[in-house]
This record gives C-alpha cells, sequence and structure tokens, in this order.
C-alpha cells in the first residue's frame, strides 16, 4: 500500500478472543492481529463484529495499548470508538488518535431511536470539538440494521462542510448498493472516501470509485479479499470476486461472529477461540461442523495462522 | 411507605440535569432527588429518561456516590445498571448493591439484535454470578420499543428458576397492557414485582396485583402519582386516574425527554434544565410554548419546587 495519511484497501473488524473467564485474551489478539497484518490486511478493531459494545471503554484502551506496546503500527490501526454516552466516544477517540491511528470509525450513539438529523450532527460536532486534534480522521459508521440509527446524506452533507477534514469517509454497511453508490458519487469528489461493509460489493464499489471495504470475513479470508483490491484493474477480477461471494455466502448461513470465531478455532487448533461473551452464544457442534463442511467444499484455507 | 427490602410504589426514572458544558449538574440532581422524595417518589436514577447511556460508567458512579454523600437515602434509589458491556453493567451494579440501593433496573445488552434467549439469560447470569452479592435485587427492564431486544416470558421463567431472590421483578414499558396482565398473572405468585412503565396503568396494575410504576412523568407530576398509589382502594381512584391521564397525554404531544426537562425549566425558572445531551434535543421555544399552554389549562403545578 502506498504512504498516505487516509485510510485505503481492506480491513478486518478484527474478533476479539476472549479467555474461559470472558476476559479478552489479549496475547491471543496480538498473534491473530500480526497474522492479518501478513495477509494484507487492515486493523479495524472493536468494529460490530469485535464485540466492540460489549467491552467497556477501559478494556478496549488497554487492548490497544497492548497492540501498540507488541509492535503493531498503529497507523494500521482504525479502531471503533462510537459509544452511546458522549463522555465514552470523547474518551476512546481521543486515545486512539494520540496513539496515532490511521482513523477511528465511528457508530452514532445508538440507543436512542428516532432522533433528529441535528441531533446526530451535535454528536459527531461535540466530540470533534471536544477531541479537538487536527490529525483527527473519522469514518462514520452506518449499520442501521444493528444500530437502529441510519446517518443520512443529509446529516453527512452538514458534517462535511463543517468538518470537511476531519470527517474522513464511511463504511456502509447497509448492505443497499444504491446508498453505497450515492455516498461514492454524491461526496468521493470531496475527498470523503466509502468503504462497503461486505467484500461482495468490494469490485463494484472499487470501480465506482469507493476505496475498500471493512468486512467481517477479512477476520478468515483476507488474502484473496486484499489481493482482489490490489488487481481490481486486472483481467478476471469478476471471476476473483466469484470466489470471495462463495465464501462469503457459506458464512451467511450463520451467525456472523460465532461463525468467525468457530472457524478460527478449526482452523488454529485452538477451541477457546468459540468463545464469545453474553448476549451472543457460541456456534453448537452441529452448525459448526455444517460450516467446516460447506467451507472445505470451496477448498477454504487459513495459510499461515 | 413500609419498611421492606423490595421496591414498591412510585418511583421516576430521575431526569439528568447537565451545565452548559454538557457535564452532568450534581448539586442540581441532588435538589431534584430531594424535591422528588418530600412527593413520597423513589429515585429510579440513571433510567431511559435520565439519559443514563449517555453518560459514561464513571459519571455514573460519581453521581450515585454525590448523592449518598448528600444524605440521599440509598434505599430509596434504584439505579439502572445495564449497559452493553457485561464489564460495565457488574461494575455499575456492584457498586449500587454496596451502597445500599434497594434493587437496581437492568436493561438486556442492546446493541446487538435478534439475540436468543439463551444469550440474554446468559448476560443476566453472568452478571449476577460476577456481581456475587447475596443482597442483589433485580428489576428487569422491558422496553422492546427502545432497545429493540425484549425480554421474553420464557426467559423471566428460566431466570426465576435459577435465581429466585436476586430476580426481584421487572418494569414493563412495552406499553402492551397484556403483556403486563401476562407478567403479573403468570409470575407475582412467585414474589415477582411488576410495575407498570407509564402511570396510565397505574390503576389496573395494582388491580391486578403489580406493586406500583416507575414511571417518565413521575419527574413532574410526582405528588398526584404517589397519592393515587396509597389511595387506590379508596372510592374515586378512578377520577383520580383520569388527572394523571390528561397530564400524561398533554405531555405524550411531545418528545418526553425534552418536554420533561423544560417543565422543569419553567416551573424551577432555571433554564439550564432544558440541556440535553446529544442525539438528544431541547424542545424548541415553540413546542415548549405549546406544552407550558397545555400544561396551564389542566392547572398542572410543581409546589415545593
Amino acid at each position: 500500500m502506498t504512504t498516505t495519511n487516509k485510510a485505503k484497501g481492506v480491513y478486518a473488524p478484527v474478533v476479539t478472543p476472549f479467555l474461559k473467564n470472558l476476559e479478552p485474551d489479549t496475547a491471543e489478539l496480538i498473534r491473530q492481529c500480526e497474522w492479518l497484518l501478513t495477509q494484507d490486511v487492515g486493523l479495524a478493531i472493536f468494529g460490530t463484529n469485535s464485540e466492540a459494545n460489549s467491552l467497556s471503554v477501559r478494556e478496549k484502551i488497554d487492548l490497544m495499548d497492548a497492540l501498540v506496546a507488541a509492535g503493531i503500527a498503529p497507523d494500521r490501526m482504525l479502531p471503533g470508538t462510537g459509544c452511546c454516552a458522549l463522555s465514552d466516544t470523547v474518551e476512546l477517540t481521543r486515545h486512539a488518535v494520540r496513539l496515532g491511528a490511521i482513523g477511528v470509525l465511528m457508530l452514532p450513539p445508538f440507543f436512542y431511536k428516532g432522533v433528529s438529523d441535528d441531533g446526530i450532527f451535535a454528536s459527531y460536532a461535540e466530540t470533534i470539538e471536544r477531541v479537538g486534534d487536527a490529525g483527527l480522521r473519522i469514518y462514520l459508521y452506518h449499520i442501521p440494521q444493528v444500530s437502529q440509527v441510519p446517518i443520512s446524506l443529509a446529516v453527512i452533507e452538514r458534517l462535511l462542510k463543517a468538518y470537511p477534514t476531519t470527517i474522513a469517509g464511511i463504511k456502509d454497511s447497509s448492505g443497499n448498493w444504491e446508498n453505497t453508490r450515492a455516498l461514492i458519487e454524491g461526496f468521493g469528489p470531496q475527498g470523503f472516501d466509502v468503504f462497503c461493509g461486505s467484500e461482495r460489493f468490494l469490485l463494484a464499489t472499487l470501480r465506482a470509485g469507493g476505496v475498500g471495504s471493512i468486512t467481517a470475513t477479512a477476520n478468515v479470508h483476507p488474502g484473496p479479499i486484499a489481493q482482489l483490491y490490489r488487481t481490481w484493474e486486472r483481467p478476471g477480477a469478476d471471476e476473483r470476486q466469484g470466489v470471495l461471494d462463495a465464501v462469503r455466502s457459506a458464512f451467511e448461513q450463520f451467525p456472523m461472529i460465532p461463525a468467525l470465531k468457530a472457524t478460527i478455532a478449526h482452523h488454529a487448533q485452538k477451541r477457546d477461540w468459540r468463545i464469545v461473551r453474553p448476549p451472543l452464544t457460541a456456534l453448537d457442534h452441529e452448525n459448526a461442523q455444517a460450516l467446516s463442511a460447506a467451507l472445505a467444499k470451496l477448498e477454504f484455507s487459513m495459510p499461515g495462522l
């Protein structure tokens, strides 16, 4: 990847390993991040697939510090920092910026539903003003089917007008390609970088002018996804996209986070990788076997894990 | 109220006052709690109407400590302690129990949607095991229209079987009377105490065998609501319920939290009471005037505020 001060390419919302007592397994997270980096995939730690909202702010700060202390390059990290409480979002964001993260991925506050565009705008604006760091780069995180709080095009337009440098882009996890395209066409020319939230849309996103994908399955299938990003303008890109889609489809038959963890557990031969924090539940044996079988048919592997 | 180790009667999810810099106004919260207690209303601090999820765990702990330090009786406090992160819920709950709160009101983790009953059960069970205090009394908080994570009758049955003493009751804010009645009839005989989430159902709840109401409007109309609780078996109860309903209806024409705060601001002559944290927005002048006018017609007042 070229040196730049903006995030590009493929990022994994890194799944968070837990010990049997449900504490984060810091050493295993470091190993997983190191492996992802060898696959040319960046570290969107603390995303939805990281069970980020099942971790306290303190736990997230400690994990970020541990990753950096272990030698993980902070500019390969794009931590999720959007919480319900303004004070939490500010603390986590400030810490990420100080560590040198290339940006942060920021959910809107997600407890109250039906909030106004004014309220969403104010949430981001207050955060930006309080963090007060010219180096802050915010990627908005649009995942309405989970957060139940969409980020409208009108809010993005206002934010870009008020904070053109800080508002760096978006992860669109809506699964609605028309929305992704509207974001790229409407705001791309202003330097607003659009990531799709599933590699299913990677080729379409890059062809339309987007910059990459932040995607669950990059946790388990990083190499081929990153390869399509690097080679999308070369012959055979549609076929390579087809291979990615087949693997994605296999995972989508199961609850995503438990399925990702079961797959890592299987390929790393580390049973504890299956552990999730409540309210999630681990994939049961029968479903784990079915997923393994489906992946085996696709000659799926996790080289170097 | 009779001395008991269980919560009964009317509680206000106490609205949280903020300073202009959006920090909690501790002194004003203490004053507000003191006033509510004079009206015979208990303190369900850190509820939905308290903007609890817009506060960090640290902010909530500091506010609880300040209330107790100011002489507020901890056994009149029923703090909301349910967060998305197990670690946060445990920390806040443990603190509330140690301070001597009569119980805690606990949302299920609310970021992930469509989670299983097993996952919800595990969230409460892990919290109970980790807090590890025989004095813990949990009131489940069912508010599916906001949390988007309902608490099913099946989960309650499992929890009551596993933790019959700890699972003390529920606040049903669904607004669905059939659900409230099913809770009272199904679990009341086991000592499971049901609070309705709106005083609109107070008389019906008490007649059916429920124990009271934890309700937004108790922030502004505490005396008459508490009076109906004390006198529901006396003549004229339906008329007294009718008066409560009329005031409730006036508030329901507006976004509830900003409307409560605008009303306190107006009656206490303290303009800053209008302040909310993002993503909420304060009631604008026009709506505040319309609400005041509607309340004036009902001869609404806040004596002693």
